[in-house]
């Protein structure tokens, strides 16, 4: 077995390790594998981790192919358990549910074409409905956070998150409808791609909100993120909600010269930390970082935002993850979790009253956030305003879902694209993160502008070790998260 | 008063004549007050023909003005009733539901600032619900084709069509969902604009589907149609569905270099002319006459745009119309014609999954057609399939309705923008138009492209003797209609 804690675990680290002949592909996938394996014990990240014999068939796929010939040579990375791949159960953590797809995701598919090597299926809040990573049944259960364990991974996309920050692969899928690609990035310390709705297709997804879902790539570093942007980010003609790129969202505008952007934060007033005092002191940390790169900050109206977000909870919405569940719902309500059972029962109430209403009260919201979009070039908000242990959560579990929620909820219904990326950490070692996003079709700016951003502040990677090149090796600004690494 | 016979109606025409001194803007306005007062005794176009005081007060606000100033310097114009004009009843043809504004819709302001003068609110189809122009009640009535009136207008803006039809204003302003803004154009052999939705401003219009609902422009010419755009297409952030145009779509775009262009035409199967040879035929006409200008004729698969279009009747938009209505449709449902009430009172009996799926179903149509419209410049297709008289409406009124939305019906629903344009006439004289149309914020090219081709057909204008400046004086090719033109 191959001694991971010599391993780069970012693409570009590993291209770097295949080119110097430091290992093989399958040497690394299968020390990998054990790794994985070792870490599911204690922490329940996969729901479906693939064989040695499952995992030989992709080995082999890539053979024939030298590093140089594909853009993700080799790269191991892990799909979450509502996307399908090919002769692998997808569960949408819920057994009953589980069905083998003949075929895999289309955005599976294109990363296996370009030579990356799936680990397997990851643990989430079933259906993906939640923000906290503890929606989970048996024989799974929560998820736990990678840098404290007492605290929660967020979710919905736990596993993927977590299985990144711990090193054990290099990226991983998730999806995002109401921040599920989001949250569980900014707890976990990593990096968190929910690009523009249409753009990476969802053929292949379970939906939950068909009209609000993205497919998001949760990575160690946003130049990682970037690159498995650009070989996801194809048009899908079979996906009704697809939507191809722009020209000015191509390749080229990826860029770091970021000194000339002007950056848009809600004012103070219209922030909600709830209560958590170390979150604000961190998130008027995030502003310093920015403006000592050149950016020039403003203050914007972020009303129209959070409203925005109120009305996807409060909204007729919900009836969406109805629809989506709508077989097992109505023929098998307890194979459902009790309280996703509870939220989601409630969607077949709506009038067609209530949607039309609603979606005029978002169009009001939606023209109120483009005036404020118009004057910036990306807006700067927390990921979320406060962290919980998951014995918290498991005690008032709708009530803090919500409340993670407040900087996310808004997303997708205002057509917007966002990029999640490390920022600090708290005392006990959980991450802070912040979100940059604006209108859809503006991910690569955001990326460029991340980019430069997460290279500014050194931070470590995830829950490892690593700084990894090109970050410089200087752990100052991570306080206490040594003690709780948790390394496979 | 002025011998209307002399004056050419076009806004170009009226330009020269104010620029030569021909005449006033008031002894024009006043003459024409007097000839539609005239006409509307044998065909109710009008529900609130300007009293000569009321006219007095805008020909006094471009009392000292010069034509060269203003873009619409003393350019008469007329307005749908479901349109507001300070101070004077919108009725939406229900007299119950009757309210005086405070202020001018926004778009109307803007014609008022570009020195336009209204003549009045023109009749329609109650609550701009329908595509026929017949149901409105008493004291108006159904409104006559302007070409043969035997025939119906169509609808739902129905009197400012026939009244720009008959050269007794410069151009009008109306509305479209579902075809209210191009049928009657078509019927009327007039020039119909419906401007991508968002571009002109709905702030002052009655709401009939608040999502899909258009300001639209009814001329003699698209020529025109273009003048108006230009002062119309104007950002109004109160409006939550208004758009801003894009560089694109600008000024500089109305070109007539059409040669280059491709030109999409549904399969011969997925036409209907529901029996009517006639229109048959003329549509052929039309589209050999695109081929004679240059353009590079395909066939295009046009399911996607007509299951679109079924969706829009079968589907729950009515909501939308019972929400537009509420306050009336409960407190006094007598007050609405039982047609109208008819199908407007369905609208409170969806659900929100109807809605949902049928906003799933709208999108895989949005994502057939986008495929098509990616191959072309323009889709060319007849405005409608065939024509009715006002009796066979009033005896099958649903029926005869839907079939006029047959090529109308999806362009809202599929965000498209469209010009419908006179191609010919039945033996009858009724006209025979056809609707160039594509996504949206196309307009400009739509118009360029259907300037040339109405500049090339050399038809006279509308139900007038007039063949306009630059239009040669041929009428050969218009067979019947002199016999019952009507002119004021």
């Amino acid at each position: 077995m191959l001694d991971l804690s010599t391993v780069n675990m970012t693409i570009t680290g590993l291209q770097q390790h295949y080119t110097n002949g430091d290992f093989t592909p399958a040497s690394l996938l299968h020390s990998l594998r054990e790794a994985n394996a070792k870490f599911n014990e204690t922490n329940p990240v996969w729901i479906h981790l693939l064989s040695e014999d499952e995992l030989n068939l992709y080995l082999e796929r890539i053979n024939d192919a030298k590093p140089e010939d594909l853009p993700l040579f080799g790269i191991p990375f892990a799909i979450k358990d509502n996307i399908d791949l090919a002769g692998i159960p997808t569960t949408a953590a819920c057994p009953d549910f589980a069905y083998i797809p003949p075929a895999n995701a289309f955005v599976v598919q294109l990363l296996l074409d370009a030579g990356a090597i799936p680990l397997g299926k990851t643990n989430l809040d079933q259906f993906a409905t939640g923000l906290v990573g503890v929606r989970s049944p048996k024989p799974w259960g929560p998820c736990r956070n990678a840098l404290n364990p007492e605290y929660i991974s967020g979710g919905s996309s736990s596993g993927s998150a977590v299985t990144v920050a711990n090193g054990l692969v290099c990226f991983s899928l998730g999806t995002d409808t109401a921040g599920s690609g989001r949250v569980p990035a900014s707890l976990n310390n990593i990096v968190g791609l929910k690009p523009s709705k249409g753009l990476f297709s969802t053929t292949g997804v379970v939906p939950a909100c068909r009209s609000l879902d993205c497919l998001t790539v949760f990575a160690l570093t946003v130049d990682d993120a970037n690159t498995v942007f650009d070989v996801a980010a194809r048009f899908d003609s079979s996906d009704a909600y697809a939507r191809a790129n722009t020209y000015e969202n191509g390749k080229r505008y990826y860029s770091s010269q970021i000194e000339a952007l002007t950056i848009g934060v809600p004012a103070p007033s219209q922030l909600d930390f709830f209560g958590n005092e170390e979150a604000k002191a961190l998130f008027s940390d995030s502003i310093s970082q920015l403006q000592a790169l050149g950016t020039n900050i403003i203050e914007i109206d972020f009303d129209a935002f959070t409203s925005a977000a109120r009305l996807l909870y409060e909204g007729p919405w919900v009836t969406e993850r109805y629809l989506a569940t709508q077989d097992i719902i109505e023929s098998s309500p307890h194979s459902m979790l009790p309280v996703i059972h509870t939220i989601i029962s409630s969607g077949n109430k709506s009038s067609a009253i209530d949607v039309f209403q609603a979606q005029y009260k978002l169009q009001e919201y939606a023209q109120a956030a483009n005036l404020q979009l118009n004057k910036v070039d990306a807006i700067l908000t927390p990921t979320n305003g406060s962290i919980y242990t998951v014995a918290e959560v498991l005690n008032d579990p709708i009530e803090l879902n919500s409340k993670l929620g407040f900087y996310t909820n808004f997303m997708n219904l205002l057509d917007c694209s966002a990029v999640a990326i490390p920022s600090g950490f708290y005392q006990n070692g959980v991450g802070f993160g912040v979100t940059l996003f604006h209108r859809a079709f503006s991910d690569k700016r955001l990326l460029g502008l991340c980019s430069a951003l997460q290279r500014a502040n050194s931070l470590p990677l995830g829950a490892t070790a690593l700084a990894g090149a090109p970050f410089k090796q200087d752990l100052r600004s991570a306080p206490s998260h040594i003690n709780v690494v948790v390394c496979g």
